[in-house]
């Protein structure tokens, strides 16, 4: 099968397990379950479900029960940041994927407190995972204490240590002059933090080694770091049409990004490089996922 | 002792416990470690940790570090839904406890932030219960049990179906008649919640039988009822300067409350016979805390 026809089989597969816990449009304050629905069901690339998905099966996971909660609650972190983030005290964007974001459709303080019940929901629907697991089983205790340190991972890699700590970052630098490094450190907690969460709770999940779960951490840094630089590409180089946002919006909102510190050949040699250094990573584990592999390629050379 | 005594040294050693969670304001995002930290240590009355602690005293409960993680993170979530619902998208408050609250401080992205910040914080500090646990020993699966369940208990009765659902049902009432029936839906979920989840955990963490933990949710969806009825009595009947902020603040913003459905003095007889409930029900458990009957006593009779 075609590597696209398997992505399409897969995200239909992760889109499916997301519905599944998603809240019901009734009661007296359906408004906000609207809004949370509207923000997630936005038609997003589940990046970060799938790259968890797949780390998982790379060391041969075979509890599925226990992953699914943790996916469907990374893609609900993810999703509340990007309604926090449009909102018009921070980057203050009307459209994304296309579509009016959450507060343009439902004011602001339904997507403030929509974000705010993604976050939550994200930690409900993961600490659900442990009611998956049959405490009579011999590795009942192994599986709690798996559970237990993807909930921490989880909550570390979203907070101000990982993608919030990010974030203060990038709104601290706009109009500022930046250095490579500077940028890799926003990028890395940014971007970075939550695409680590994922590969490392599809890790731990499954039950890899300690030593194996921080190397995945690293190549998970590396994937984050490359697809950041690729978004400032495309910034540059796509059309509002093709990306279903404004592109230019850097420049237009003073953010230094890699191509405003270099070119856009050398910002694409740079994420060449980081690739290269990850795939290395990826080599030197005694285990193998092709899909894995072929799906990071595409992330860090999309179009869109 | 005296119970103001008791109470003081208690709100001593929360103190001390939140602090011990509380971020280093340090590193490139230092601004907004620093604005969490202001929104924290306002000077709260630390109620929702003191019911959890005295409702896991009076389950006899022994594991106190275990406990602990959940304290600071009950009062985290607390603080967050305070520096949200302050936010000019929301109630546009400027004074909280007598002091600027976050936003009109630091900024209004950078109190979006930080409330973010410290709702994440909560999930990460309880998360960091389980590694308390020694794993060798005969209850470690019991335990985890306990924790697993705690979290759940946390995260949901913080989103939508508990704490947030209340806030936009608040949202949506003003400038509404509403009935009795209808506020009191809203109390308990926008304080109830928060309410039940602490002293919920406070007994499940204790390891209190399944029946006594629905008992005490009970009891204190009554407290968080009472508590909040009080709430809407002395935004009428006390002073700017007692409160430490704004009174006749519902009027104002055209909210409705007990005091806007009936006069004060059938407000005052309501709070009576939910407490009287609460307190029938606390009779017939066959445990005892007089510390937490006086606290509960206090919290609805409380002058601020």
């Amino acid at each position: 099968m075609s590597f696209k026809l398997e992505l399409e089989k897969r995200l239909y597969r992760i889109n499916d397990i997301i519905t599944g816990y998603l809240p019901k449009e009734e009661g007296y304050y359906k408004t906000v379950l609207e809004a949370m629905n509207y923000s997630i069901t936005a038609g997003g690339k589940r990046i970060r479900p799938m790259l968890m998905l797949e780390t998982f099966c790379l060391f041969n996971g075979r509890n599925y029960d226990v992953l699914y909660p943790f996916m469907a609650a990374i893609e609900m972190i993810h999703t509340y940041s990007l309604v926090h983030d449009d909102l018009p005290a921070m980057d203050n964007d009307e459209y994304r994927r296309g579509r009016k974001t959450t507060h343009v459709e439902y004011g602001e303080a339904m997507a403030i407190l929509a974000g705010d019940g993604l976050l939550t929901l994200a930690f409900e629907t993961a600490a659900g995972a442990y009611e998956k697991v049959d405490e009579n089983s011999k590795d009942a205790l192994s599986i709690y204490k798996r559970i237990m340190r993807a909930y921490k991972v989880l909550a570390s890699k979203s907070g101000v240590h990982g993608m919030i700590g990010g974030q203060v970052i990038d709104i601290e630098f706009v109009g500022k002059t930046v250095t490579q490094e500077g940028l890799d450190r926003m990028y890395l907690l940014k971007t970075g933090a939550l695409i680590e969460a994922s590969m490392m709770i599809g890790a731990i999940i499954a039950g890899a080694e300690d030593e194996y779960v921080d190397i995945i951490r690293d190549i998970a840094a590396d994937i984050g770091l490359a697809f950041q630089i690729r978004d400032d590409i495309l910034d540059v180089i796509s059309s509002d049409n093709i990306l279903g946002k404004p592109t230019h919006s850097d420049e237009k909102n003073d953010k230094p990004t890699y191509v405003s510190i270099m070119d856009v050949e050398k910002a694409k040699e740079e994420v060449a490089s980081i690739t290269d250094r990850a795939k290395k990573a990826y080599e030197a584990l005694p285990y193998r996922n092709e899909f894995l592999v072929e799906l990071i390629t595409e992330l860090i050379s999309r179009e869109k």
